[in-house]
Formats: structure tokens, C-alpha cells, sequence
């Protein structure tokens, strides 16, 4: 099994430090990937602090992965020695259930396989992420990135992109539409540009004005201060999908007020403690509130492409692998505008 | 203005008491209407008991309407004399706004005009409801019951009826779904019956198994006591639908876990206090907790047609005028089955 550098957590309260681990032999089916670039994605700190429970520890995280092809199995089909690639927050799944053969791997019957901090069916061993200068991974979980991305760019639509893209897919988002965002970090900015290219009216629903200049910049029409209570009696019935980016604990029926007859809010952000809201809120107009989870591979692959369709990009800022500990803390902040990729040359440092 | 029998509350915590009410002279559009039957709704003892707010006393309740034409307006075109008429929870609405042009006048955006303890733009006095030997109403909110249904019977459809057909239809209940319906009262076991009209596999969860019997026979294919906890495990990712009839605060989450991939809870019972659910629930496979509002007018009479062409009645007990307190105490006991219906004869005593 080859030994790769990486950059890993060895305890919760620890800092990441540089490290080896060990990735497996290519199997028929696999690809192994020279990895460049790889998102930093507020999950990545939740996990390896132990937020969302316990981990075992050395853990390298990381799910918004971009590299080239440097080896296939025997079997592999789609692709080849330096194809662009990607992997994204799955990386198998049980591939026999309902949803894994309708395409949706994500809400895979048994569970999908998480890029990092899963449980490889394959040996039992615990899945190591993108925050390492290469990864194995099955090629029906390996997706393909489009020339016209930028690579280092195009890291965090593996994570943010495709969860953002497919509520706004799912919930048929297009001309006439009108969406709000709530939220204007990394996963709510991917939102207003794909929204915005789906050919909706979008309204960026955000705490303060501060971000007001980006998120018009970005595509969207409207722009309000959550913050002012103006904005909730202003708003009232004009939506027909809102989503949520927020994982901080909203008042739900203040939001789900705004949504026109018919219209649905769509979780992406997660709170962990429950959500209190009124029944009565939903009968006013035949209100839904839901919650969407990634996106399917095929799905992803879909994503990538309207992207490069679309000239669709993240705003990044790339670090090396030192700068991971004060890019956590700044993420943390809000500090960020609006995700951090890392160079994976620096692994090898 | 003609003079009619009614039963009224005098107050929020007095008995119901006969009295005389005024009705409207009959305008150009109106329809006066000889009452024949009137159900009982829940509705009914949260208003004049003051539970959903304050209203004026005294007040007339009952929004489950059945009679014959006894005049008509110039301008009525659809009714005469003699026609077997319907009224439900609305007797009029704004008819401009986007939802009243859609014929979703439940949802009108000015608020519609509730068949009692609403204020009638007209004149602006407060509409009085069906527990009264007549009734006089816009032609356009007036509904046709088909000869098929028997007319005592029938009086329910007009509330309990359209408010479970209408999130089935709007959801898309049809054969091939799996449709839960929760709670076995005057609104669940007519669900029961429409679901299974529509095609659907029919599921009843219900606190015990006391009317299993009753549940089977109204259609449906299987029946759970949801005090059993081993229920919740057995069903988990079992329903497209869920219609949840109870007004009572459930755990939300643990219901929305029986919901598959992309199905949905929609609530018709409306408990007051706020409920707290977790987003991660709805996470696991893109699920949707929803409201709905009774329906429009389009669409009762789209209901009863249904529902004369299936056959479909509610099981109720008729009673006379002074049997509806005590019918009131055992509504709040659970101890009708399944909905009483008041014979407006009795009204005139």
C-alpha cells in the first residue's frame, strides 16, 4: 500500500498536522488521483473537532477534491491517465438499493460511504479525505471536470456547488422563479450564481449589507438585511424556494412567512438542536419546509457541466497546508470571502 | 332582513342556546338556502370556546352545510329553487388576488371570508354558521351535492371532506402510493376512504388498535398503534404521503422518519403550540413537512363529485339541536364515530 503525505487531526482539540497514511493498492475498478487542489468545507471542522460525534483519530479531512488520473484499475472505462477529476463527499455507496439505482447515492438505503471518517466496506477501514497529495477512489464515484473550469477554482463545487445545485434542481428553480438565499458564505454565494444562471429572480436574505457589493456582483437582483425587521413585513409571500445555508438556529416561521402559496424552504445548513415552528405557519399558503442532503454522482456530473456552461466558479482564496489551522479559525469568523482551496503541492512539504 | 332559528353561545363558557338571527335579504348573486343537516367540526368548540382567539357573542357556528334552494338572486345562474346546495368554511373571498383566480380561495390573499366569526365586507357584520334553519350565500361559494349522495350524510364532506381530499390530490395520491394517514377521527377515517379511493395503499396510524375494524373496512390496508414503539422502527422509510389529522403536539421527527425518499408529512391538524423538529430528519431523504388548508372551491366540488362516484359518505350520528352540548363533550372525548351531524328540523322547535 503507498504511503502519501497529508495533513491530519490527531485529536479534537488538536491542531492538523502534517502526516503519512496509507492509501490502497488500485483495485480493477479504481483510479488513483494526484490530488491539486482541495476545498475547506465548515463540515471538515465539525468532524474532526467531534461535533458530530465521536471520530477515530489520526483523521485527514477534506471532500471538495480536484486532481488528475495518475493510475486506473483493469476494468476502468471512463477514465485515463491525466483526465481532470473530482471527488466529492461520497465516495461508494451500496449501489443495489431504490435510491443508489435511481441515481441518488446520497440518500443511499444503507448508507453512503463519506469520503472521510467512514467506514470502507472494501477492508473496514476508516476513509481518509482530500487533505493529502493523493487518494483511491472507485471510478463510479470519481467524477470528471470540465476543461472549462478553472482547477484550483473548481475544488469547492464538489461540496458547496452540488448542494446548493441540486435543491435548486430538484425544486425546479427557473425563469420566473423566485428564490431567496439565506446566507452569503460559501455555500449561499455558489447558490445566488447558480440560481441566477437557472434564470430566477434572486434575493440574498443576509445579516448585514455588508456583502451587498458581492452578492449583486454574483447575480442577484435583491439584496435585504435580515437584521431589519423591516425586511420580514417587506418580504412576505414573495417566494417560491427559499434556501436556507444557515446552520445557525432561525426562527423558521419568520422565514417560512416569506414563502408565497405553494413555495418550499430548503435546509443545506444543519442545525443540531430542533427547530421550533408552527403548524399554522404552513397552512397559510400550503407552505413546505424540507431539507436537502449533496447530490447524486450523476447529478454532480450534471452540476460541473452547467457550470462550465455557465462560467460558474467559487470565489476562492488558496493556502498552502500551514495556513489550514488559521483558515479553520477564520472560517469560523465568517472571515472568508468565500472558501478556502488548498495548493496540494504543500502536502509534500 | 328575514328572522331564522338558530343555536347560538352566548358566551365563551356558556352552553349552546336557541335563538332568532338575521339573515341577509337575497342580492342579485345571493342563494337562500333551507338547511337540512349540519355537521359538527372540532372548529366548532375551539371558536366559541374563544380558544383560536376572541370573537363577539353570541355566535352561531357550523361550517358543514347541506340544504335545499329556497330563493334565488336575479343574477344566480348556476341554482334554483329546489337545487340540493352545499356550503363549507368559506363564504366569500376577495376574487382578484392571484390565489382567488387560480380558484385557491382558501389561500386568498386578503384572508377569506369564513362561514362563521368572519367579518362579511358586505355589510360588515360577523358571518354566522349553519346551526340554523337558513342560510344566505354569494352563488359563486354555494356547491352542487351530487343526487348520488345521501344528504345527511353528506354534510361533513364540505369541511372534513375537502380539507383531507386536497393535500391527496395536490400530492398526487394515486395508485402505486403509500399513504399514511394518521389519527382514525372525523377527518382521518375519511381520509382513509378517499386515500383509498384514489388507489393508494392505505396505512392508519393510530394511538391504539381500538378501530381497526372500522379502519380496514373504510379501506384501509394496514393499521398500527403508533403506542407501540416497535411501529416507528418497522415502518421507517415506508410512506410517500403522510397525512397527519391529529391537532395534538406528535414528535414530529419520528414521523417524518416513516417518510421515503422525497415523500411527504402534511399536517391538517393543527396544534397551537409550536413544534420542535430536526433538520437532519428531513435530511435523510429530502423530505418535506407541509400544511394544507381545507380547498378551494373548484376543487369541493371536484371532492364531491369524487365522492359520489366512489360512493364515499362520512359515518356519523345525527342528532337533534338540543343534543349538541352534549355532542360537544364527547367531540372532546374522541367519543363519536365518527362525526355528528345536526338535523336543522330541530332548529325550528
Amino acid at each position: 500500500m503507498p504511503t502519501v503525505n497529508a495533513y491530519a487531526a490527531p485529536s479534537a482539540t488538536e491542531p492538523l498536522i502534517p502526516t503519512t497514511i496509507e492509501r490502497r493498492d488500485v483495485g480493477p475498478r479504481d483510479v488513483r488521483i494526484d490530488i491539486k487542489y482541495a476545498g475547506i468545507c465548515h463540515s471538515d471542522i465539525h468532524t474532526v473537532r467531534g461535533e458530530w460525534g465521536p471520530i477515530q483519530y489520526p483523521q485527514v479531512v477534506g471532500h471538495e477534491i480536484v486532481g488528475l488520473v495518475a493510475e486506473v484499475g483493469s476494468e476502468v472505462t471512463r477514465y485515463s491517465v491525466g483526465d481532470r477529476v473530482g471527488v466529492g463527499c461520497m465516495v461508494n455507496s451500496c449501489g443495489e438499493c431504490k435510491n443508489c439505482l435511481a441515481g441518488e447515492e446520497q440518500y443511499c438505503q444503507k448508507g453512503n460511504i463519506q469520503t472521510y471518517a467512514g467506514v470502507d466496506p472494501a477492508d473496514g477501514t476508516i476513509t481518509q479525505g482530500g487533505y493529502s497529495s493523493e487518494v483511491v477512489v472507485t471510478e463510479a464515484f470519481v467524477l470528471s471536470i470540465p476543461e472549462g473550469l478553472d482547477f484550483a477554482a473548481a475544488a469547492p463545487l464538489l461540496c458547496a456547488g452540488i448542494t446548493t445545485y441540486s435543491p435548486l434542481h430538484h425544486w425546479k428553480v427557473g425563469p420566473g422563479t423566485r428564490v431567496a438565499v439565506v446566507g452569503m458564505g460559501g455555500l449561499g454565494h455558489l447558490g445566488v450564481k447558480i440560481a441566477h444562471a437557472m434564470g430566477a429572480e434572486v434575493t440574498v436574505l443576509s445579516q448585514t449589507l455588508s456583502k451587498q457589493e458581492d452578492g449583486l456582483k454574483f447575480g442577484a437582483d435583491h439584496y435585504y438585511a435580515t437584521g431589519d425587521p423591516k425586511t420580514f413585513d417587506e418580504l412576505k409571500n414573495s417566494f417560491d424556494v427559499i434556501l436556507n445555508t444557515v446552520s445557525a438556529k432561525l426562527d423558521v416561521d419568520a422565514y417560512l412567512s416569506l414563502l408565497d402559496l405553494d413555495g418550499t424552504m430548503v435546509n443545506v445548513g444543519a442545525p443540531a438542536e430542533p427547530l421550533p415552528m408552527h403548524v399554522f405557519t404552513l397552512f397559510g399558503a400550503r407552505r413546505s419546509f424540507a431539507g436537502s442532503s449533496i447530490g447524486g454522482i450523476r447529478e454532480t456530473q450534471e452540476m460541473l457541466d452547467f457550470c462550465a456552461e455557465h462560467g460558474i466558479l467559487p470565489e476562492t482564496e488558496l493556502i498552502g497546508a500551514s495556513d489550514i489551522n488559521d483558515a479553520y479559525e477564520r472560517v469560523l469568523k465568517s472571515d472568508v470571502r468565500y472558501r478556502f482551496v488548498i495548493d496540494a503541492a504543500t502536502f509534500d512539504n
